[in-house]
């Protein structure tokens, strides 16, 4: 099948997927988790297969666990499949109605977005989570995983195509590119004849060339450098357990913090305590001038911030750490640095939380709160599709809801327009 | 200027607006209102050089109608602006709230999009209308309109800054790309770092520019094959007036028909009435096969379907007619023919009624209306940015709050990710 192919029996099922009843896709989801465990010694080996590749090629071990099933990771993910059963179906609730002045009984009704086009990388339980989402929310999906899983791949779309085509599903609903060519990529992203939505489930280069290419639209999300501004009215012995929080709590992850903003009224009394704690967790600082001054003993790690430092998501145990006067300044310092994802105020002054909320240019904003929050489960959405960090459709976590358009809906008593 | 730093003026412009309130940026229209009634005599001097180069070059009656502006039209646009003053903001409402278990109150603001980047056409009182749009909801700016009405909207955008400046808000919150290049165009599509949103307002070529080449996400639009089917349980006098509004009330623009979908067990009724009509409206009919048999004798113009006459969106004087068996077949020709703006089904019966509601692949559907009402204001949304015909962020008519996007706040006492 040809990607043109691919796309027209996508949009095909995504009819047939829009007009089939909540039952009726639980149903297929619950096939799908039985069906998933039933196959766990096939995907295994296919598993395996793509293990020992990895292992040849020398990929490192924290890819390698990744790629990695076993019968729990297996069942993990079956359960994740009935977790998403019991979540509300969006599609078919009306949004809004009115009465216009003519008679006229308007309403927008939330309906699937159709196709979402899916690339990722290596972990196999994307394949599963996403199909699934798509599904209980009647959309059609094409899914383009990494090289690394492709056998692991191959076996979960089967399982999930036969579990469509059991319970009187068309297959269609769930296609995998298997090509390896880099042109599948390509044209899956200018398809926008038959896909609706793009989401890109990988590193910023991945959502570079999905921006730069795509003529459908894309859900740009996962990168941003993430802030913490201290105040000088904070609780100083409160903020050292949130700071950890967001810096140690899951280092490699984009909801952490990057850079810690110091109010300079409050930073000759928080940055011992600061680099007291630091250094009992093994994070290095890097520091502008006046932290620099007041770090520079120790116990933490300490060197000297030179340019660029404050534009870097570490992704590990690093933390910047600057003084600014206010809040004002810890605002213009955020909008120059590429604050996008999650940023967050520590402070007991009502006027400056107000201030930075409105002002931060982020997903999400916090006060008194570790950013590690910004998440779907945590944010009670059940599920989690995507962390958009672009302003258009969506925003932050996106759950069911954010996989549905709406249509408006007219009704009248043969109304015509004067 | 180039467009590096016509972006990052227009996104601190956009932070300045963001942090106005509404009563700052009303009394910025309301000076820029008054301000374009007194420039009146510039902007008619400027309108005129644009006139006599599009005379020159042999511009139609149409075009140049559309380029033309008068003392009337002048008001007109003036009085558009005082209106934009009395909508409501929709900046800073929150869409929902809640409590999470851990005691975070989690909230969803809305927010303004940021940058608003605009090409379009010749009618230059899209440069206020838009202008004042996103001056309302908090947008920054960027516009380029073409070529043909330079001169008018170098006088439009001076007036804009000036009540800017006067209102003490920045004026590259309103900013005209005025360099002539096509590489001002494209650049302006990937200018993704400060940009947050491109319109196009123009025909299907410049959709397609916009798709093909911006990194920013694009609002597509104003197209679409339109439909209405008639079922057999439809009342047929009252019908032939819907089809006929549908067709001929406005019959340049892109919500009416082109095609009319009868139900066959209604054909030897409706066609006569319906060829009768159309012949005192000067329609020409494109029939199918069997409809043609119906329809040749007259009065109505008629010729046979070819090829790709389904898929045309006519614009003008000419409508499509085919015969079908229900009101399955007739959803099967919408998603064949490009059914994605307004379509309308006419019936009695609640359950065809409801089936096609679901199952138009369109903005807009309508039960027993004309398609001719999908429109800003008809839907009552006070003002129109674009009629959207993709399904993120917005769909169909896009009034205020489709030009903002949210921001997720967590509030708390110092809390930590467990």
């Amino acid at each position: 099948m040809n990607l043109e192919q691919m796309g027209q029996a996508a949009r095909d099922a995504a009819y047939v997927l829009a007009d089939s009843s909540t039952r009726t896709k639980n149903q297929a989801l619950l096939v799908m988790a039985d069906a998933l465990e039933a196959a766990a010694p096939q995907i295994l080996a296919a598993n395996e297969q793509d293990l020992s590749a990895a292992r040849e090629s020398g990929i490192g071990e924290a890819m390698l666990d990744r790629l990695m099933l076993n019968p729990a990771r297996i069942s993990a993910i079956a359960s994740d499949v009935r977790n998403v059963v019991s979540l509300p179906d969006p599609v078919g609730s009306e949004l809004d109605s009115r009465v216009l002045e003519n008679g006229m009984r308007l309403s927008r009704r939330r309906v699937p977005l159709g196709v979402v086009g899916v690339i990722y990388e290596a972990r196999p339980n994307v394949t599963i989570d996403i199909a699934a989402l798509c599904l209980k929310t009647g959309n059609a999906s094409i899914l383009r995983g990494g090289r690394e899983t492709f056998h692991t791949n191959q076996e979960l779309v089967k399982v999930i195509q036969q579990a469509l085509t059991a319970s009187q599903l068309p297959a269609a609903a769930v296609q995998y590119i298997s090509e390896p060519g880099r042109e599948w990529v390509s044209g899956l992203l200018k398809l926008d004849e038959y896909v609706d939505m793009i989401i890109p489930r990988g590193g910023a280069n991945l959502h570079k060339l999905c921006k730069e290419q795509a003529t459908i639209p894309v859900i740009i999300g996962g990168f941003g450098i993430g802030h913490m501004f201290v105040d000088d009215s904070a609780d100083l012995v409160r903020a050292i357990e949130v700071i950890d929080n967001a810096k140690t709590q899951r280092p490699s992850v984009c909801n952490t913090i990057d850079t810690l903003l110091v109010h300079e009224a409050a930073a000759s009394e928080l940055l011992p305590s600061l680099s007291a704690r630091m250094a009992e967790k093994g994070v290095e600082l890097v520091a502008d001038t006046t932290a620099f001054a007041l770090l520079k003993d120790g116990p933490a790690k300490v060197r000297a911030a030179q340019d660029g430092d404050f534009d870097t998501e570490w992704l590990g145990l690093t933390l910047g750490v600057k003084l600014v006067p206010n809040v004002d300044a810890a605002l213009a310092h955020l909008r120059r640095h590429n604050a996008s994802h999650s940023d967050a105020i520590l402070t007991n002054n009502m006027v400056n939380a107000e201030r930075f909320i409105n002002g931060a240019p982020s997903a999400a904003v916090y006060v008194n709160a570790s950013t590690r929050f910004t998440d779907g489960a945590q944010f009670g959405l059940g599920a989690e599709v995507a962390v958009s960090t672009q302003k258009l459709h969506a925003r932050g976590p996106m759950g069911l809801e954010e996989l549905t358009s709406y249509k408006w809906i007219g009704q009248a008593d043969y109304l015509v327009r004067p």
